[in-house]
């Protein structure tokens, strides 16, 4: 099993690089939520390459069909099916990617597991396309979360060691985002641009960190143990294709501090409890305390890069060295940007579903 | 739903700290698998408290008796369960937990999700006390993982900003781990223990962080994007009480790496596959690679500190100072290594029972 | 996997025939629910044997322990344990079952499956015994229903051809049932215990067949296709053992009707929706329309009689005559009654609380 | 949730009868699969309608368009979906059927669950429609099983009370089915057709029954308690929209039995062992035993009637007289018949992939 996220809504994710189509199904939405159509496609606009100096110069366009659970800009509580059609499918000669692997890429782990089966034709399932789809389940919940006053928002925290402000941990929402490049610090932008600048002139890429925050989240949010809000988004997250590391709130810094300096002391504010300071990054418990939800994800250097690079023939069984051919993103963490707010926002909205323990006791359930 | 994990095994943790037990059921176990019980003891002593100076001087016993699914020492293949009972169960007064929320605590967000309803005393079903149950079901898998030559390996990574060395990404078991306080550098262990009596004295505790190493795994286990293996161990990971951060293979430093640096070139050893370097971790599109699995984990400090703390009287709705009473460990790091190889040990098991891609092919299902 | 249901709530089953114990976890179950023990043990005793004449003379003591999830008569928010412990464990000589099995047994299909590593002694976790912890998760789920207004009530609808009375399908509540011999004509309750006496001087056994009547039900619960109501409770009616078939509303008489005779036309009645029959069983396109939901449950006749049998030595690989010892319930039907309602209460509960549709989009989630 | 099915691998089904497609995805299968197209397009005419005299003279072409997971006619291991493009949607006026609900159908109780959201358009989400992408998925299984030398055939069993022959239940491929309209005895299929034209000219319909017997299954497959092959066909038969009723082997008439009349004795035979009679229906204990799995589906009459039938107007709350246009099957028996088989192949499949216990403890899982 492998591309089915949710308890409460299911989320299947289907599609190859150069199939005919990748897409999406989405079961367990609630009947009657508005669908904004030119929002959903401004959403997936910042994840398509080709849109900017920095990405890959491919011209790709994300523009959903949707088959089925949606009637006149509602949904209507059947499941969502979307797909995305390929225009250029399976152009070009791929047997070579099956004898020799790309290193930092799934090839090699593709071909063992499926037995020479897979399509490897431009990563196939692997491909970091399928993250289309997942922004096309990811846009649609960010809309309903926002209709509930639930916002996320997620920025470029570093890239190639250059790094961006931090959100304020107590209030993300107080720095504005650029909108093409999303960093709060201009300064740090452009001293990005120019690091993937660079990396592109040497053939090369780089790697970086993204920092998301969900705001507006009620206290009592999230089960205990596995059931967790950092579970659940963990395990989302981390089908990001590559996903290194992700943390929460002051995250692998509390290694080094005190429980004095950790603990986020409560206090009375405004009529509501709320923490002094947000290390915990709005979870105690694995449940929300009504602080902003923080965390933080490091994506690797695109593995694709036109140096040539050691590898391997799997069929003559020997060295050999791999260059590989087309262009290629030298930095994608611009475009993860909206992936891991997708990401959050699925997360998030499944556990919203599966919130019964409010409602249920007090309220008629009719 | 919270305290059940696994798609091939169901594990299901229930209990509360002064409960009148704390236990487990593993279901999806095949039959005939032997079970060494003086082996899961040891296992279960590593976590267990009061063994030595570092940890709380609390006497538990964690002494699991099995209900069912084993039979003279073999798996039946019915669900296994095991509890643990508590001798000394609902002592003193926790009505004030409920009032006045520990900082870095689930008492908070318990409060409000379960409205009162919950078991307060101890912290409850939040209790750092569940991992006991968590350590049965690991120490099991463990062993049957054993079996297979898979091994799974963890040491204290760092403590209060003392650092142990780090395992040999390419032959983790190269090293030799201290089994009473687990690192690999026993003049680091000694710096560690230091700054842990010196949190002690100054009645604070502190952080750190663990590694894990998974060998003998094979190339091809694990499924791609919400499958992987990064997502199994991260969901389990995460619902271990007081992690912060989760990494694998190079981790939050690959933000900083370029392509050509991180991507781990492929090379024929002794007729097989292997990378030169293991930056991925052992993971390359959320499938083994058949190198060593390396992942990384941030616990942060204890948080019952009895230092005079800053919270809220819920009821009175001000703020007010809480000192926490009773001996608490100042560093909870040691006890956690087990519980990180127990967490591994779940996923990991539960992964090599859903692997239906290699065999179903080739050879007779029966 | 096995002994493990639902969706919303979790409930794992656990133990064998004379194993420690028996019982179950129940997760997900919101906090706050009150617990009435006196009547959940009612509830047991009306499954426990020995109470009467008509069932096995054995006396066990279904006395459920709560390890977890219950404090103060509420539920708390947490899983759920409950064990029933076995006085009398392991005695006698098992390894005929293993080599002989019994007709109509699990015995050689355990034998196969687990390679004789299962627990054969008194049908192990094949055991009619399991559905005692059935019953306590069942008995609760009854409890909580009923504080919705929503009644669970279940008759013997005919043991050895002799049938009981059907439950009006407009008003199944009209109709009172026997306690003691859960009947709704005393007369044909009386003619079918003559039918059990006489099988059980016969050394035989005998069948029947079981109505369940859920009221109270608003419209609207259940969802398409797989999530219907006939599915939830199909898929934990067939986890009872000896159940063959399983009907609802009109049930198979439906394939000699018409259109215009099985389809229910719908009336306004004092200013709701109601159906003028309800062949439909109080469901459509598997979601309740408001209407009792009605179903029937066929069981065999109890497999264990003292008659000689024809089975076969799997050791001799030779045909062989069996004698089965003890002694059995001659009919399992007034038995099972409970056990219905329970696998009934367990399904609708597990519906309701993944009800999604209805209050999401008009209210506050908070 | 609704829509998705399954447990190792993951079913889910996306459309309504009017959309722009419906549709499938599957995910769980392993690489290396061959996909016999023109026999699943075969299989799929079997279902489709205006194929013949008995069905309604609507033409709907059932020709999938696969999007993703085959290449080449192998499966990749990558999820699989297809979709079915309809050709003439949203036609006519819908808006009577949200206000005036057919009696026998979903309109009533999707406009209550949905809150008018719906698709109400030829029964939307709920349409019979919606079996054709099951027959996606289940014809896929049935060519698999088929390498494995398992077999699934179905025919009808009775309409209108005109009744076919049984299968024998010890060896059902003993009987030809005939192919254009399924059943055992020419005779009974005469009369049958008879009925169902006698329905059609009274402007009414007929229902009726289905036998699906499963040959060539190990011993040892399914799981105990819920995980039965009972429980596991169970759920998905009753996803199939109509049906009624469903049993296993002897069925209903066990309640009739005495044990030694319904206890299959034992017996070797050839080498194996095999039961002399099969009234278990190839299963104890929700586990096969070697011999032909057995189960029998009750189908209500098609509710879609053109007389005139009783029903209400929501918006004015009074009783209204409905009468439904178009042309309908006055009895889907014989096209319900590959769906019943469809449906038992994906349960079986989903058995075969989920079976842990033979394999893992005897040989590498590598």
């Amino acid at each position: 099993m492998s591309s089915t996220y949710g308890e409460n809504l299911k989320l299947s994710i289907f599609g190859q690089s150069h199939g005919a189509a990748i897409g999406m199904t989405l079961d367990g939405i609630p009947a009657g939520l508005p669908v904004d159509f030119e929002a959903l496609q401004r959403f997936l606009n910042r994840r398509a390459p080709g849109q900017n100096d920095w990405s890959t110069p491919r011209k790709e366009e994300d523009r959903p069909e949707f088959l089925a659970g949606i009637l006149e800009s509602f949904t209507t509580g059947a499941p969502i099916a979307a797909a995305i059609y390929n225009k250029n499918t399976r152009s070009g000669d791929y047997a070579n990617l099956r004898d020799c692997p790309r290193p930092g890429h799934a090839d090699y782990t593709a071909q063992i597991k499926y037995g020479g089966f897979q399509d490897a034709a431009g990563g196939g399932h692997f491909s970091g396309r399928l993250t289309a789809p997942l922004c096309i389940a990811g846009g649609l919940c960010k809309q309903w979360l926002a209709e509930m006053g639930i916002r996320i928002d997620a920025h470029i925290a570093s890239i190639g060691g250059v790094s961006d402000e931090a959100f304020d941990p107590l209030n993300p929402q107080s720095h504005a985002v650029n909108a093409d490049f999303p960093v709060l610090s201009e300064e740090a932008g452009a001293q990005m641009r120019a690091v993937i600048d660079e990396a592109r002139r040497s053939r090369d890429s780089v790697g970086g960190a993204i920092e998301c925050a969900v705001t507006g989240l009620p206290p009592g949010l999230g089960e205990p143990m596995f059931g967790g809000v950092e579970s659940k988004i963990a395990s989302i997250v981390y089908g990001i294709p590559a996903v290194k590391a992700l943390s929460f709130g002051i995250g692998a810094e509390a290694a080094n501090l005190r429980g004095s300096q950790c603990n986020d002391p409560f206090t009375w504010e405004n009529g509501a409890v709320k923490t002094v300071t947000n290390n915990a990054g709005g979870i105690l418990g694995g449940i929300t305390n009504g602080m902003p939800v923080l965390f933080r994800v490091t994506i690797k250097p695109t593995p694709s890069i036109s140096q040539p690079q050691q590898s391997v023939s799997l069929s003559r069984m020997e060295n050999t060295e791999l260059i590989i051919q087309g262009r290629h993103d030298p930095c994608i963490v611009p475009r993860a940007v909206p992936v891991v707010e997708a990401a959050a926002a699925i997360a998030i909205y499944d556990l919203i579903l599966g919130n019964t323990q409010t409602d249920r006791r007090k309220e008629s359930w009719i």
